[in-house]
């Protein structure tokens, strides 16, 4: 009995990730996904809340065919810690997918090898470049599942991006930027 | 499309939780389940991790035949914020069922109504009940699903209550009380 | 110029509070209010939010005739940095008047002296007793000013206090206890 | 009975904030003013404290003639938690004014319009061209209300911006420069 | 080369602590020592702030005659990210002493053996006999280290002790009390 | 009885590190040494836990004649709390030796004076140049104690930092940027 972990922000679940968990569940039992920066929302680079998140991957994943378990995990700014703030917001897991080498480094020092899943025509399939196609108007539905480019209608998602990446034309936000 | 919310500590999640969770499934078309006190474990009220109590939650509701979320809360000491925490860590929901009195009036104060689940021999289906016989010795594993009693077990987390619920025969232990 | 500094929970504000501030304004230039537990709400000790509380003071010494300052103060469960958190959050002040030993300590490590303000029927013009009579059903209106009542009504205040004040006859409330 | 609600970071408080305040107090009854970043201080970008902001701002409105409400707002780092943390802060308000995208948007999806105030000489009056003039010793006391030159010059505000401002020829700080 | 770690909260450190790391000494090639709850202080049961402690202890260990390590440890509300913490914060060690039941279950489940020190004269050697002594103005001096009541009488700690553990006539303390 | 306080981050401590404190021994009785940003590790700018920190400068020191503590201090984002912070988790001290203007402007606010420390081949001896000679792949071994290079190798220091600082190939790396 397997149970893989695999990591990612998911801002959005696109069909790079899908491709790799497909992958993964080739060899695993069960499917831990942790959705990282968790308490993170409303950001140009973090536009989706951890329950939106959670909603897009699951309906994307629902004929995976094993136990899936998507947890939110929320930063916590103490990379030593990191490894076990994750195994405790996550079931017990044997394996771990990751390309991240901050990532991979904390998990080796706890004795665990991390391994780097396949990718899957990256240049198109990442976070960065469906936000920024979102920003311009361009095609980015083809680069989601369908459920994924559902949930963001229903939360009106790209509308929200746009207003969040217009430069505050005051300065006197009440905000500070650091904290936003 | 009515996506259900409940809310427990799960700790340990038990037959009474099912019998709650099996009614809403009549009526809803997705649950989401959120595991309170996420971040508290290893306690004598807390014993499990989140991750535990999630791999417990979802074994047990493998069969439930809807959409299950199964998302780990928090506690943030601000109680007017919590709603506000749960949304931005579940996925969107219609309908909440809870019997806690503070829940509710939180919920209430947003404009939510929340329904009282109907209770199944509440007075053996308790948490505090089963911790109690976990640490007498007494029988309990009735009073659970088959697949937490499995996963009590494959986490060694009878002895691990027993252990924490020990006096400290010191109170010089590197530790605030008020921190356990 | 003299700024005088005075704290409390205001849980909540009453005629003792009323009293104590009109005998300070008669010696001091500018009157500075500490809302202490200013993150807390809608528990049984702690009922009304910091903004609730703000409204309840600034409108029954609308007439106090000199500057008036009523900021929130959170709690940093740190006492040797209470007294910094203290000074960063309200304007400068020059005398402080508290009974809370604790209080009285910090800011006398800090080379400060506090003066005790003299109390009125202290029995009667406490929140605790006042909390007691809104939960019982007895008559509390006479013990606070006239604003005061206006307030809870305004937010329903003796509904809310009453509500969360029942006991959780689940036990499985999402929430640990420590954290309400 | 209207209660308007404006936020600022006020580092300084200055006569665009004046000016705005002045025409909302036009249509309100009473203004609640929220004081953001509360917990920041000395910084370049942030020199002030909150109490020392609330100073500038409550002695620069003392003839509103109206309620007014100063509140320090701390940052919380979750932007789906941020409304629901200033609605406990403040009093209960009708109407937000503010010109920030991502302010509005936040209280947009809580269903609440926020309107966007009428600006002033904006290229001058900001707190950016304020902090600039201070550092680099050029006239800004003609930008912001009397009162609040008082106040800087009381708190020795200017040396506190510049040697705060003065580049760390060291490096080996004892701070990391994400917290400063 | 054996590194060993030892925790408590040293409210204050006594001749029991003494006559542990004494033995500790013995086959070990350097100590750490723990300051456990190091961020409270002023409190009845943790009168003394992390920095106190660590005079104290160091003082009371100059002759020891190996490498000697105190580090503060601050509670971290989460027990199963205890163990990473305070790794994080010691020198690495192979060693770990203590008598404290959760402590010990922690490093169990890391797969850490925790040694229980040998104790002298518990009743009286311990941090409540010696505060309740401090405040009943008994004999307490003979349970403690020379140097430690030089430390505490530099601190002024038992007027400290006595002040803070006086109840609040009060009850609008402008704290609350779960955050003492 | 003098105490003197430095801080520093030491990401690595090194020869400027030894060189300030050696001269500072010529006129204190004791020193206290603040490792700062102590919460940080495995970060490019801050690659060392502050575990690891304490050891490199205890066992550089372990000649200096005199009592010695090393006591971390974690980042507190509210640099007007920053003093206090400080002196909570450090044994009383009377002079403090800083060239960072933001720690000097804050103790000064506090009425305590800051020498400057002699420094000594600044250029070389930063940690940012040994740092960057460690991912360079370039001699660094000469610009830190012999001891500080023993325990660099017992952890495998240079092969931490090498790895951690490599870019994230994905961007998809289940941490906000921010965070890290």
């Amino acid at each position: 009995m397997t149970r893989a972990f695999y990591i990612g922000r998911f801002q959005p679940y696109h069909n790079g990730h899908q491709y790799v968990l497909e992958r993964i569940a080739k060899t695993a039992d069960a499917i831990i996904i942790g959705v990282g920066s968790a308490q993170l929302s409303h950001e140009p680079e973090n536009p989706f809340t951890a329950g939106e998140r959670i909603l897009m991957i699951t309906g994307s994943l629902k004929d995976i065919g094993m136990p899936l378990y998507v947890s939110p995990i929320e930063d916590i700014k103490r990379n030593a810690l990191w490894v076990a703030h994750v195994r405790s917001m996550a079931p017990p897991f044997d394996l771990i997918y990751s390309s991240n080498p901050l990532v991979m480094r904390l998990f080796a020092e706890e004795g665990v090898t991390v391994e780097s899943p396949a990718m899957y025509a990256r240049d198109l399939h990442s976070g960065t470049e469906i936000r920024r196609r979102m920003l311009k108007g361009e095609e980015w539905e083809h680069l989601v599942p369908p459920f994924v480019t559902s949930v963001i209608r229903e939360i009106d998602g790209v509308a929200r991006l746009r207003e969040i990446a217009r430069n505050d034309c005051d300065g006197e936000n009440g905000r500070d930027d650091h904290s936003l």
